[in-house]
């Protein structure tokens, strides 16, 4: 008989109940690399009577009092998959001052209140891990952590959001609108029937705040990623940027600058030969540059009941052997640096423009003059047929900086009969 | 003041002097993960003089002789950079006898002695890592040991030869001949003057041996690795290959089937939408299938000297943890299973077999006959246009057994007239 390493888990949902579910399945191979037998003790659930089937099946006591995990003596681990900031934290906190080593999926309460949890963890000699926070299926954290530690990144790129990339590979390759693939997401269940944090980059955003972590060392706040989203994106942006040879895909991006970092969410132009360009449907890939290494990538599922419940058990495993080693109390994440954000005028890219001008004579001559103040020039410059009475062009410039870029975008803004529809950042393949 | 950990060296060549190197660039971060500053102290070369400049510049005293590094007690790892199995085995086990801990990146030796090493290693209570030792610079064993414990794989697919990905590359896009393409390898270094081990697929067999004892747990022996390579691959079958929507990649797989694995290396034909399809040049990628996370993929440079000095030195930083910690001594990989190879009857796959005909009426009669006798048919068939003497026919079948492709093979050697070019594996994208 091997030890008993009992569990506590709070929320007993889809992902919730795929932990017990590869628990069991993987039992004979997990007992092996920790030595112990790791099982489910009690859930916290809203409602007991609901989940009564799905706790006979796996023997798990269920409780809707938070207490009586926290309190109980004999559970090491606590698993947090309810969500959220609320009462998430409250709990997270309690069971940290007790002593409980935590695995927890909460992107939004890592990426807000991380700092705070991880010196809390440390306070009190507990793990904390949360590799299923970012890109579900995906270990990214743990191989940034443990693997590039050898290594200096300079620049981390990141489809993180599943639904968004769905929304994408739907307007690229079938031609849907935005409002067709929203709806088809929400359909199979991608997107919820609020869909603002997935479509505004609110949770590409979290994402980014915690891989900045890693691959920086840097605790940047929420407020200090530029987050766009693609609610709205125009299917003749997609198609246009087909036919420049990219795929408009919503990237995080987070990037290292003689000693400061700039952590961008947005829809960008990939072309179409970089790695991550085929990363299609609700798939999500972190591509990363790193002076040793190069370029690597690591793709997978984002999200989804398995993936995130099998990056869930990876870290009770990791705490696991910690206990049996009495290595526990260690930060997840052990690299930090002054946090410190580049000024515009250092962040350099290619930027794409659309804008709809009048439809007469001179309008280029009017927008290269823009660009030219700014000392902007353009590599690709489209204008594209009119109804008669507006026109589009399209621009992708040179090599400019982000200052710039905000110069001419203000410009336009201002230019009699212009209107500015678009801006997305260019990234090439080298 | 860290303390120091002291490393010996053998061999300064190419990778060998990039680990000194990648430890200087990243000193402050290895320390700040470690608390320990660690220098390389001693290197074994064979020639003192010829490497004496390296030796100043990373203060590292040279030595011919073995002994003076194993015998040395203030030196604690040995980093293994020569290659190739002898005296590379010897080193390794007199260094594991006086309590040395190893790292390697000796495909070579892990994939024909590793059991023995790590059993040795075990006994002595020393770490033996051997990140480096498959794809280069993608941390493809730390991942499947550590973030995988909670999946059970099914399918592992690896692209792990970046010189035949090169070639293959240069045969696809720029319609270079197989001659061209390994002169062109040559001469930018990734190939060697003798190509034996990257071309016939040895090297690949060699990786395919370690990635199944991480997967799957299982030892395996080369030979039970059933092995063709891409020497003399020839431009039609790239090309027909590409006509029908698929890439010619060197393939190594291992697949799990009901407690046993088939381990297989040679030219398949991959769909062009599947992942491993766009791996260019001489990038190396693993594609794994398991039933927690699903499909995955690792993707980076699979060999050069910064992406190997910077996997070495991962795990450099591993053991300097564990000696932190007090926690040596554990095997890298602790998954094991009993070792079993999956009978041709039970492997299941498409072929395309590429035919040599008479060029005359009812040569795809005669082929039909034959597959037919086997129970196999077809999925695709293309009759080529002919010389006057000689037609070649190309199929693709439908999922058979490998018996079953046996079967057919040896019919067509033996059927008048015929001869059999070619036989790829096909894998379709899901």
């Amino acid at each position: 008989m091997k030890d008993k390493l009992k569990i506590g888990l709070l929320g007993l949902g889809t992902v919730g109940s795929g932990v017990p579910t590869i628990l069991k399945e993987h039992q004979e191979k997990i007992a092996q690399v920790t030595g112990m037998e790791i099982v489910i003790a009690k859930a916290l659930v809203r409602d007991e009577d609901e989940k009564k089937r799905q706790a006979e099946k796996f023997d798990i006591q269920l409780t809707t009092d938070i207490d009586e995990i926290i309190n109980d003596d004999e559970i090491k681990i606590i698993v947090e998959l309810i969500g959220k900031v609320e009462p998430a934290r409250t709990f997270i906190t309690k069971a940290l001052e007790n002593g409980k080593h935590i695995v927890t999926a909460n992107k939004d309460l890592l990426a807000q209140h991380g700092s705070e949890l991880v010196a809390l963890a440390q306070k009190n000699h507990c793990d904390l891990y949360y590799e299923a926070s970012v890109a579900g299926g995906i270990p990214i954290l743990r191989t940034i952590a443990n693997s590039l530690a050898a290594d200096n990144i300079q620049k981390v790129l990141g489809i993180v959001n599943g639904t968004t990339n769905y929304m994408l590979t739907q307007m690229v390759t079938a031609k849907k609108s935005y409002e067709q693939a929203l709806k088809e997401a929400q359909e199979l269940g991608f997107a919820e029937s609020n869909p603002t944090n997935d479509v505004d980059g609110i949770d590409a955003a979290y994402k980014m705040v915690i891989l900045s972590q890693f691959a920086f060392g840097m605790n940047i706040s929420l407020d200090q990623v530029d987050t766009h989203g693609i609610r709205g994106l125009s299917l003749d942006d997609v198609e246009m940027a087909a036919h420049l040879g990219y795929e408009v895909k919503l990237i995080g991006s987070s990037e290292y600058n003689n000693g400061s970092i700039a952590v961008e969410v947005g829809p960008m132009l990939v072309a179409k030969t970089h790695p991550i360009a085929s990363v299609r449907n609700e798939f999500n890939a972190v591509f990363l540059e790193s002076s040793g290494v190069g370029e690597s990538m690591y793709y997978g599922p984002g999200a989804g009941a398995k993936p995130t419940a099998t990056s869930v058990v990876s870290d009770l495993i990791t705490i696991a052997k910690n206990i049996r080693l009495g290595t526990t109390g260690h930060m997840f994440n052990s690299y930090s640096h002054d946090t410190e954000i580049t000024e515009d005028k250092n962040i350099n890219g290619k930027y794409y423009f659309s804008i709809e001008v009048p439809d007469k004579h001179g309008q280029i001559l009017r927008l290269t003059q823009i660009m030219t103040e700014a000392d902007v020039s353009f590599e690709q410059l489209v204008q594209q047929k009119s109804d008669g009475t507006r026109a589009r062009i399209v621009a992708i410039t040179h090599t400019i900086t982000k200052e710039q870029m905000k110069r001419v975008a203000s410009e336009i803004k201002k230019a009699d009969g212009f209107k500015l529809l678009t801006i997305f950042k260019v990234l090439e393949d080298k």
